[in-house]
């Protein structure tokens, strides 16, 4: 099989980990049969607590080794923290479609939204960008935000503790400022934190919906294609590159993809 | 002032972050004219869940900046993990003293007990390495040893999640184990640890002795001088360097420290 007989439909994703797995496995669902090659910063991870400076060093970095190593035709940063701190760059840079979570996540919002108050949760880097807020303030002026950084639900999920009391305990003290603020939107700007959904659904109420931009990013990268790649007899391929740790990353990574992972590779000298 | 001037005196430390600091307190304790530099690779931290090759080649790139950089003379690996997977690499590659947290925190803990029967908490990597485990073993070979690694220890103390409910909740659930065990001495094998040492205390009760190996690192390193670093009207130098965000360093790192931190540069491409 030839890199030829597939071109025109290799999809990168990148991301600090598995998180940006969730993004994939809504791309799998829309584009069934386009191949991708997913690079997880494995060795860096977690940019959620590093400077916009060093985040944009390390997208820009994974976004050469998935153009020079795997040779893909289109972009899709389903980290939100790389999006938020990096997609500006990246776009200037490289002259392939590229795709974050940011905008499509706040459209989702936005739509979503009846008041016009949304809160938006995600690591401290993405928050303190301001990249959401800019973004749905944009397209619905007279939004009112509430953005709240929450940086020990990734540690929190990575470390199983999803059904922890300590888990509720810290999903509560973050958002305590969400009472009586009327908001009835919550964006979950981070990849983990769907995986947190049922009780931060319990700790919000039900009065509040809470909205993952992985299917608005799936669909805005399915909209790259004026026709989605073609059924043929090829069966999709999916690659995984780490740069630390392949055997962890396919544990913890079946858990986000909600399928089997084979063939992890190590990426070298991250 | 020249380097001349203060030949034979300059200690690296490296870490992770901001906890090998503890360290660097204890060594101003004992070396107090001592001039010291300090690395924090924050732009890879936390090293707790990475490979041990991927912490090996950290360690390696940290030692040769502080080497090339800085003309160190004395090497104090002050993060456990990189000291559990990293210092025998380390040994065998620079010829200068090295020490590390791991044969001082042993040596402490096979004192301090009296039954043997030794608990060590520390992140995955140090625990998985079983570094602690071997010296303690060859020092007391009828050890018990109770091995548990802590991943969100880190995190927490990092939020300032120190005297939350939540944090109480997670280390009685990681120290449940040990229970009725007997254990005598808790060795905290790693610089957040003794941060929330109270809680800990708390938890597994007043007969179980806390090990911190701070000290006794530093002890180590004060025995590498046959004098002290003398008294003059030069007042010791320290000089902090980091990978990503100097500013965050200096706010955290002060509460670490336990003192005024300034001067902080940002050693770039990490």
């Amino acid at each position: 099989m030839t890199d030829t007989k597939r071109a025109g439909c290799r999809i990168g994703i990148f991301d600090s980990g598995v998180g940006g797995l969730t993004v994939m496995k809504q791309i799998i669902r829309l584009l069934p049969h386009a191949d991708i090659v997913y690079f997880g910063d494995t060795a860096r991870l977690p940019y959620g607590g590093k400077s916009p400076e060093t985040i944009t060093r390390y997208s820009i970095e994974n976004a050469i080794f998935l153009l020079k190593e795997e040779s893909i035709q289109f972009l899709v940063v389903a980290c939100n923290t790389a999006s938020a701190c990096a997609i500006g760059h990246l776009q200037q840079i490289f002259n392939i479609p590229i795709v974050g979570t940011i905008m499509p996540g706040a459209e989702k919002s936005v739509e979503v939204t009846r008041n016009g108050r949304i809160a938006i949760i995600g690591t401290k880097a993405t928050i303190a960008s301001g990249a959401y807020q800019r973004e749905i303030q944009q397209l619905l002026p007279n939004a009112q935000l509430f953005p709240i950084a929450c940086p020990l639900f990734v540690p929190l999920v990575e470390e199983q503790f999803v059904d922890h009391d300590a888990t509720k305990m810290v999903i509560q003290t973050y958002l305590e400022p969400l009472i009586g603020s009327g908001v009835d939107t919550l964006l979950l700007g981070c990849t983990h934190y769907p995986l947190l959904r049922e009780v931060i659904q319990e700790v919000v109420g039900e009065g509040i919906t809470l909205v993952d931009p992985a299917s608005s990013c799936a669909e805005a990268v399915s909209k790259l294609f004026s026709q989605p790649p073609s059924h043929s007899s090829l069966k999709p391929e999916y690659r995984y590159f780490v740069s630390d740790d392949p055997h962890k990353f396919q544990l913890l990574g079946e858990k986000f993809l909600c399928a089997d992972i084979s063939d992890v590779r190590l990426a070298n000298n991250y």
